[in-house]
């Protein structure tokens, strides 16, 4: 892509005002995006008026910006994670009625677990996990988990150690020997359990989930009180969970038409709801779906498209 | 931004990339990409190696090419979809545990309705919803309360027919006046209703989600059996959690420290946990939280920061 004279890329800099939002921070100013950026004022004027166009910053009545509507949109087709989490959310619900604590769908993302989706009770421990947010590796079952079975899992284990272990409480990883030792009980006894690493009253317990080939593509886990009773149960429930969503994995791709393939056609990687519904998106073939002699767009995707065609 | 010179700016190709992956096919190959954006293969090339360098996409063992998690990352920060979803959660959960069938919250983009959420049950009515994807307003009773509710409503409406109303089954809106009669009842009535307008078998319900100064932001439904029985119950149930989503809203964008200003500090407007957890959210006011004398960032948001902070 064309480079400015400071070297960085346009796709650099869009890169850069996107991630200047937050969950912290999810309204600023033009100026607070400039700041944040650290590009100049004129030419993030000049990219968020772009973006403004195209839908991914939104503009409020006030002059703030927020990340747009267009922006999740596009992002929700990742299968990696809404993906993930379509087929993962009914194991998800039924692991949450039974515990009736936080249940949570994780992925890693170099040295933090991003968290794809968390189902929660409004008497549940206390539990810092965000839609959408990060939380680093070691304090995390999940993370502990996910670094058990990654590619290369000694560097990572050497790259957290070097970014610092950080620990919260007194019961956090707190030496490179604990974080090892940790690892190794996950990829041992398959699950971790993390005991007040970030509040003293929360116990994560996580096991990973498998996907083709039985590589680990994430993990559920549980956030329940720390009050040291059996893990047990729960790693138990947690497994028959991550067994029945690796089932629905290996269906989901598939090929369209095996006798095994999950219903749902070419739309089950990204989607769960009702069979009835799952065997209606199995006879969509295309885009377009011809009822009763009338070919209509359920989902135009294309809004150039949509333009054109309602001129 | 710096045109080609077909007139195309760097951005508009980012987005013509990024818009190709869609839900009936979140795997693509670089040509499948190239073909789909009309964009030349060695430019797409570029375009796509820039995009995995910042994860935006990702390449697959086979060599194919899906949407990142780093896009759903980035698209997680939107107070209008994801914000939305986490604080009107607690309330769709309350509708579907009633009335166990679909229960969906959607938001207006142009002339189509994006699905932000749905929950559904595994014997629930067959339903065309997609998270993420699109509906046509008028085959929509959540698109019919958005546009009765929408600014320029008329410019809208006048689109929808230039549009093409496409009716897919017998009791689909097929005139201006039918769609008019709906948009006008919707407006009056403060409800939608859509008998079988995709399926014969299905009826969606639809009420408005009004935020601050009133202003309608999105709307919640149920898809339930096309029975004939009265619509009354479901819209008094709709009612109930459109109130309680509207008041979660208001007291979301209160300053923080108001009174009555809802539990979760500065996070509150885009997470929706347990009390305990809200409460937690509350006292974190930066991003480096303090705990027993350690600083900890639990939310690195800023990829280069973690970087050279780990060397």
């Amino acid at each position: 892509m064309a480079r400015q004279s400071n070297g960085t890329s346009a796709i650099s800099r869009v890169v850069l005002v996107l991630d200047t939002f937050s969950v912290e921070a999810p309204f600023l100013s033009l100026s607070e995006i400039s700041e944040r950026a650290g590009l100049p004022l004129s030419s993030t004027h000049r990219i968020v008026t772009e973006l403004v166009g195209h839908g991914l910053i939104e503009r409020m009545p006030d002059r703030s910006y927020r990340v747009g509507n267009r922006l999740w949109e596009l992002g929700s087709r990742t299968p990696g994670a809404l993906g993930l989490r379509e087929i993962a959310l009914p194991y998800l619900h039924a692991v949450q009625t039974r515990v009736r604590q936080h249940t949570q769908l994780l992925v890693r993302s170099d040295l933090d677990v991003l968290v794809i989706e968390r189902l929660s009770a409004r008497d549940a421990v206390v539990n810092a996990s965000i839609v959408g947010g990060r939380i680093p590796v070691q304090h995390s079952s999940s993370g502990i988990v996910l670094l058990a079975h990654a590619d290369e899992a000694e560097v990572l284990l050497d790259r957290v150690v070097a970014r610092g272990l950080n620990p919260i409480t007194p019961t956090s990883l707190r030496t490179a020997t604990q974080l090892r030792d940790a690892v190794e009980h996950a990829r041992h006894e398959g699950f971790a359990v993390s005991e007040g690493f970030i509040f003293p009253e929360s116990r994560g317990i996580a096991v990973p989930v498998r996907g083709s080939q039985d590589v680990v593509v994430g993990a559920i886990s549980v956030v329940v009180p720390n009050d040291g009773s059996a893990v047990h149960d729960f790693v138990r429930l947690l497994r028959l969970a991550a067994d029945g969503i690796h089932e629905a994995l290996l269906r989901s791709y598939l090929p369209v038409g095996h006798p095994n393939a999950r219903a749902g056609g070419i739309y089950r990687q990204l989607v769960s709801s009702s069979d009835r519904s799952m065997e209606y998106f199995e006879h969509l073939l295309t885009d377009h779906v011809s009822l009763n002699g009338n070919t209509v767009s359920l989902w135009p995707t294309d809004p150039l498209e949509r333009e054109s065609s309602s001129g």
